[in-house]
């Protein structure tokens, strides 16, 4: 009856969000999450920061810049500057959470048709945002040490793109879903071939400060220090969602001025502003020491809930699921070793009580259907070991059938 | 340098935006803005609902529904039906500010080239949203009874468009920038008329109930229910904006199940969620009552700052400015009589510390360059008529050159 646009005409939501039914089963232990835990939001340290935006009602109730308030965008450039990316405020453009930032940028630089390389598997809204622009997608393959830069080189050495590419989406450190982190040498390759071949590197960093093993490696951001032009070639996307609060909805980007400039054209017909209140909460958060006060009780949580995944899967299921233990993040990525499929695994397991996300909803193409992606950030420790107890359980009858 | 998509090859930003920068001259008093007045925000009645929104944290803090809080939906369909337009929760959708929803509309209905009517002069980030999405744009003319409904008529029955209209934009109420409100008459014979040519009235309503004189209207959405097949071409915009605050960036959708389906999948890659902490904000103090106790004292402020704008016009200038009193909103549409060039005229002001904001930008095409817009609703009444007093001044001097 309505004539929608060709992205539109029949369009399929987000994968993940179709696995949320089951979530109200009653005693549903899940790993299927995205989410950050919400028993380690740091309810006291908001709710101080919100008496404090408070003190400025007419700040936080009218419309604000179109680029972030100015008091957060100061916070921000300190909070980057204390992780070794100074930058300054014009370069910095405040979003409704980072996936906003993304969204501007594929409308100011991608046209239906334009190649954009994606590592693979990525996060299942980056694949829906392209496939929205009707972007070419092109993927690139990744390893425990993430994207495979020499893949990436051989693939532009050739003549098998159709055009260059506009640019190239990575999440570098603890990625979603491998948990995977690229190791500096190739993080420094990619940005010389960035340069030499002249397409933007898209960095996505959410989970950068939720380290909680290895030694901190310095973001593809801090690395365009060191090769000349880089910096030209790289925008940074950035989040308070896995850090304080996905409520608040305050991601940035940082990005040349010229294409900053044009993100915040767009945004004036996007939404006019993010919320100015929530930004301002975000603001005194920030200023008051609060992120680096509570930060390390999220990482240190983390710690444990992934060593608890990562220790029973190795005590119960070593020899069906194979698993690298990450630095940091939220996720683990698995792959089944004798059972195949995991979508068919799922059914199983939802039997159980126990969810995860199979493999294929990360994938744009040549897809590991054996593959899966567990999140241990939301349960529990106890949680986490009955929940991989019933992913037994349910690997035992799926044997039997 | 970089490729950017053709309509950021050399983006336009607002024009309204560039007149900011004369807001921090000293002892400025504008009628530019088109904000509502800070001074009249319920501060203590949104403080009680951030208090009460404050009691599940969790729910503020995490993320999100795409398609918004099902306590907010709630209280906006109850609000939708105090105003006499029942709806369910299902046919509604929460947006960052009703801006966000005309957005995610362009995106699943309106491809480049796809022929859009809009009512002229219009909101300017309309405009620019639909050059942003490359639409082919058709206007219609207005008068201080609204659309000219009866020239949309002859249009549609000629053969002057390329293609049948995907859609047509219309404030109906106290419209953005003229203030006129649509008759009863004209509204049925729109509603029939998207009907029987089958394209979509788009109903922005963000001033609807800021009426401070003469009778009440039905909505263009109340309407469908006395023009059969009416409700299936008809989408409605309304926001918390200008009759709560701007900060909460709360605006809904309103639009058959098959359009807010895809505007949410649209969303899910757009923003993931609307802040759920201004949206639980927004859901305590809409159950609490507070915006029936409050919206008096803004519309009674805004009566009288009307008046005030109103009265000194006529009194000071009787032979240079001509306008329509508007019965509700927050704008005066003005015509200069003698002077015919209001930019021009804009320039002479600022040298008297004060600010309209000339009518050309409200215009797609055939520009009435000596039309100016005059908002009320920041300014206070001395300010009114001081401000008056120098837009004459002005006058004056733009004379005797």
């Amino acid at each position: 009856m309505y004539a929608f646009t060709a992205p539109f005409e029949a369009p399929t939501g987000s994968p993940i969000r179709e696995l949320f039914k089951y979530l109200a089963q009653p005693g549903m232990i899940s790993f299927a999450g995205g989410y950050p835990a919400s028993d380690l939001f740091d309810v006291a340290g908001l709710e101080a920061a919100a008496a404090r935006a408070a003190q400025q009602p007419a700040l936080c109730l009218q419309y604000g810049p179109t680029d972030g308030l100015a008091t957060l965008k100061e916070e921000l450039a300190k909070l980057m500057a204390r992780r070794g990316t100074p930058c300054s405020p014009q370069d910095l453009l405040v979003t409704t959470g980072s996936q906003q930032g993304f969204d501007l940028l594929l409308r100011v630089l991608v046209a239906p048709g334009d190649t954009v390389l994606v590592e693979q598997p990525a996060y299942p809204a980056t694949l829906q945002a392209l496939r929205l622009q009707q972007a070419n997608i092109v993927t690139l393959p990744v390893d425990r040490d993430g994207l495979d830069v020499e893949a990436l080189d051989a693939l532009l050495a050739s003549s098998a793109l159709p055009q260059p590419p506009k640019l190239l989406y990575t999440v570098p450190t603890f990625a979603n879903p491998t948990g995977a982190t690229l190791t500096r040498e190739r993080r420094v390759a990619l940005l010389r071939l960035a340069v030499r071949y002249r397409f933007l590197v898209v960095e996505d960093d959410p989970y950068g400060d939720l380290r909680f093993a290895g030694t901190a490696l310095p973001s593809l951001l801090a690395l365009t220090s060191e090769v000349p032009g880089a910096r030209d070639w790289l925008v940074h996307f950035s989040s308070l969602s896995k850090i304080v609060a996905p409520g608040l909805r305050v991601g940035w980007t940082i990005a040349p001025a010229e294409i900053v400039r044009r993100c915040v054209v767009a945004k004036q017909t996007v939404d006019l502003c993010s919320s100015p209140w929530t930004q301002a909460i975000a603001a005194a958060y920030l200023a008051d020491g609060a992120l680096e006060r509570h930060l390390p009780h999220i990482v240190a949580a983390y710690a444990r809930k992934c060593a608890a995944l990562c220790d029973a899967l190795a005590a119960q299921l070593p020899d069906d699921i194979a698993f690298h233990r990450p630095d940091g993040g939220m996720f683990v990525w698995a792959r089944l070793t004798r059972t195949q499929d995991a979508s068919a695994y799922l059914q199983a397991c939802i039997a159980e009580n126990v969810m995860f996300v199979p493999g294929i909803a990360f994938y744009h193409d040549r897809h590991d259907v054996a593959s899966l992606r567990l999140s241990f950030a939301a349960p529990g420790v106890a949680d986490i070991e009955t929940g991989v107890s019933r992913i037994g359980l349910a690997l035992r009858t799926l044997e039997q059938r």
